[in-house]
């Protein structure tokens, strides 16, 4: 694979109309962005965020129980006060069980690295969803019940739309 | 905090030119991207990467210890076989040590959550470093020596300059 080879060429032309260069680290909208890596999402673009704005953390489905490490620095030592957390249509996480994943990983294991590879992925939860909206509720009730946040964090949660762009909110 | 009440408008105005509705889930370049939640990094932008190209995780620093979920997820269930792990200049997680980030929390809870936070706290590594480019060879090999990634997996190693807006590979 080497789609890492056109990275040069295509950052140049990035490089050529780059005006950003004197933003300071702490977010401007003390804000931060929880959603999903999948492929289609551009947070920035699809919120009218502009660099400098917000940070943003993916993973996969865009689940804030894998994402409390980044909203620790982000609020202790990066000052955000905000989180807004996305889950979208079309998710791949809507396809699988965690112990269907499982047993795909395992299956496939090298035999001189079953035994540490079981042991891990037995006790990966790998998140997935079965109810889309109530998903985006259980994650902004996690963070609201969540002692480690500061206390006057705003929470909300939001579906995107992958086939028409559109985020409505949920929570 | 009121960032999230600008959302609607910004999207009703993404919305009016959004064409890429059709998109299959798989990344169609068999990518993923690791890069920092950073505010000041649009990691599409800045590689010339389209709507439905790569996966992007990003987490504090971009640490890949901290992606394993959603790679096994990326790889096993979505089809992408190349990593591009982007750490950058000026990132947040060159100026603390985890130690001082868990006194900081540990110093602001309310006291009846003090023995639980000091708990959770104590055993999260927060995944800082003191040598950037290291932080990215670091990742890298800690990738090619995961046996939970498939074994053809491509994995490269890139410093991102928020003040120029160029990358670099190192690794």
């Amino acid at each position: 694979m080497s789609a890492h080879k056109d990275f040069a060429a295509n950052n140049q032309k990035y490089v050529e109309t780059f005006k950003s260069g004197d933003l300071p680290i702490p977010p401007s909208k003390k804000l931060l962005v929880v959603t999903c890596m999948d492929a289609r999402i551009d947070a920035f673009s699809s919120l009218g965020l502009n660099l400098g704005e917000a940070h943003v953390v993916r993973n996969a489905g865009g689940r804030v129980q894998d994402a409390i490490r980044s909203i620790i620095i982000s609020q202790r030592l990066l000052g955000t006060r905000e989180i807004a957390v996305f889950h979208h249509t079309g998710c791949g996480m809507l396809t699988f069980s965690t112990p269907q994943l499982r047993e795909i990983v395992k299956k496939d294991a090298a035999p001189e690295h079953a035994t540490d590879i079981a042991q891990v992925v037995d006790q990966t939860n790998f998140l997935e969803f079965t109810d889309l909206e109530q998903s985006v509720k259980d994650d902004v009730e996690f963070l609201k019940g969540n002692s480690l946040l500061l206390k006057d964090t705003t929470v909300t949660g939001w579906i995107y739309d992958v086939h028409d762009g559109k985020v409505k909110q949920v929570a």
